[in-house]
């Protein structure tokens, strides 16, 4: 049986019974029970403004093992972007299956689903109505609906008082600060750890991860108008310092904030010369920990630090961690919703754009476009809408 | 009772017991029973040539806790040399207790000294005859007598059939191949290490030590007149392949040679675009572990190889894990001796200085001017004479 279930009822799904959440609405319907999904795909890899087509096709009710999905929200993070244009390493499967013309990939890698409708041989744990976030990378997620498996998802915990948007952007951002915060130093309460790109979305959450253990925190931003404001929200959200990049470089300006604490990670989004410098604030035994590349230069490290002060280089991709840590990775999903439930962890800035059936290529490029220079501030993030669906 | 021993039976003493070495020979006593010791010394950083003095002193018979030493033979290394700079983290205390006008110091780092006499409250198993290397840096092993204390000294294992440059050259260069093979990557049979600099002192004990546990090792050169015989030399000692920096560059000869198989651990003397290199070479999570840097340029590693490739970027001093792993350090020489002792491992090319009481500082400059450029070839070492001494 096809089950179908409204988007406004997505907050109450986790206090009401599926049940009850389960209003028959069928306009995305096609005849024979067939769902119409609207996606974004490209052929070839290069600049999203070249690449990416708007498509729709019909997705079958779901048989056997198949799960129906319908997406509620899809950000868009920088590597998303990396992944059109080809500079990324996990790369999509091209299929016909959607049926375009040549092979397409749907592109995005993070997304919060609901579950609409199982196949007969679907776990009888999974149920219409719950939500639920991609397992690994590549599923396409700017689209508005599609076929999973078990495997594609990772059902979510109790998600009472998260928000859709919080929901579906908790596996990439805060999971990344996370998980660099946890894997790579022993830090104890009152220790210190500093970051460059504080003001991106793994930056905001690494203040508010670490403000929630004890850890103490230097947040270096670009000097910018409007940096006195800034730094005072960053402050507000749990970073101890907050600094430009010119004042990092200033050794005493450091010392005076750390008391001559060692700080004992540090955590790059940049690379070039503020990485060199991040390697100067670190103490010895200290950890680098690289996850972006804002910059676009490599990483300059002075021999010394490596030899002398015994720093040590590292690297973090959620999405490899994430496919070999299942367990972990929920159990860190569910602290980041208690944070979240507990009003411990604030949203990063977003944009939403509202996707509905008859949304035009136009409308979903602009915030594509703008994500190239995602770090400077909001994220945007699609939101699937029900337009001209009664509930 | 001031005992002391003469040098020429130094390959004896092993193998004989002390009373038979102990043949009184005051030659260099003044007086008293005092000894006149020949140091070089410096009272400020600065290039070797223009601070670096020779000067002698009076060493008093030892009493208490203090053992009386005779260098047998000190190598210059280029730590030496930086240190003698400025430019090495670790500074020698400048003292006035060597009876020079202003406070100074006496350079040199490594050093293998022989037991000549020692105070009454010393530890009974400390005798006359015996062998002993520095057992941190700082010690100043540019002279040749000076007192000590146990705590300065790490007393040798077994030496029979070890030669005492073996001994004295053992506390680093292969001291740090050894530790940087075994400690940073999980290597076991078969598996592949790449080296920079494998025509250094380092380089060339980490080919030995790789071959004596089994490990395959790409060995990186630079091109030069005579590099076949430099290739096949490297080879015969127990390299699988040795490559020049542009042959290294090429990915599909890298291919060829492993087979397709990754590559676990880089060792880096050189850093900047070789170091760069080095993690392309490197396979999945390999380690790249930097000892020397040679080019004076930082590593550049680029934010992918630390993100994607999950390489890790670690540095090795051998002075501060030796100051922290005594126990280990110890089972760590008496490996290296026993290899020396079975024929496992070949002598790095040196240059030996005689250094005779009627030495000239010009004479002992030399290698020290040389020793700038020390890893293009041959290391020299100081090996204290007995001239004028009548066994």
């Amino acid at each position: 049986m096809l089950q179908l279930i409204s988007i406004r009822s997505l907050r109450r799904a986790s206090r009401v019974s599926v049940q009850q959440t389960l209003k028959a609405n069928r306009y995305y319907s096609t005849r024979f029970g067939y769902t119409l999904s609207r996606c974004l795909v490209f052929s070839n890899f290069g600049q999203p403004d070249k690449v990416l087509k708007l498509h729709s096709y019909s997705i079958p009710p779901p048989y056997d093992d198949i799960i129906n999905v319908k997406f509620i929200a899809s950000p868009i993070n920088p590597a998303d972007i990396n992944q059109i244009e080809g500079v990324y390493p996990e790369k999509p499967e091209f299929t016909l299956g959607l049926g375009t013309g040549e092979k397409s990939a749907v592109p995005g890698n993070e997304g919060l689903v609901q579950v609409i409708s199982c196949g007969s041989k679907v776990d009888p744990s999974i149920r219409p109505g719950q939500w639920a976030i991609m397992s690994g990378p590549n599923f396409g997620t700017w689209r508005t609906y599609a076929q999973a498996r078990k495997s594609n998802l990772i059902m979510l915990p109790n998600i009472e008082g998260v928000s859709p948007i919080q929901a579906a952007t908790a596996s990439v951002n805060p999971s990344t600060a996370y998980r660099m915060l946890k894997d790579f130093a022993e830090l104890g309460a009152g220790d210190y750890f500093v970051q460059n790109a504080a003001n991106s979305g793994v930056g905001r959450s690494a203040i508010q991860i670490g403000k929630e253990w004890g850890f103490k925190s230097i947040n270096i931003v670009r000097d910018r108008p409007g940096i006195d404001e800034l730094k005072e929200e960053l402050r507000a959200m749990g970073g101890t310092e907050v600094i430009t990049e010119a004042e990092a470089r200033d050794r005493r300006y450091i010392a005076q904030i750390t008391g001559g604490q060692p700080v004992k990670l540090a955590l790059n989004c940049v690379g070039g010369e503020s990485a060199t410098n991040l390697t100067r604030i670190l103490g010895h035994g200290g950890h680098l920990v690289t996850y972006g590349a804002m910059a676009k230069l490599p990483l300059s490290i002075p021999a010394s630090a490596l030899i002398f002060k015994n720093i040590h280089c590292h690297g973090f991709w959620i999405s490899a961690w994430s496919k070999k840590n299942e367990v972990a990775r929920y159990e860190m999903i569910t602290d980041i919703f208690d944070w979240v439930r507990d009003g411990k962890f604030k949203d990063i800035p977003y944009e939403t754009i509202q996707w509905s059936e008859d949304t035009e290529l136009e409308k979903l490029m602009d915030p594509i476009r703008k994500g190239i220079s995602e770090y400077s501030g909001r994220k945007g993030i699609f939101v699937m809408e029900e337009t001209g669906n009664p509930s």
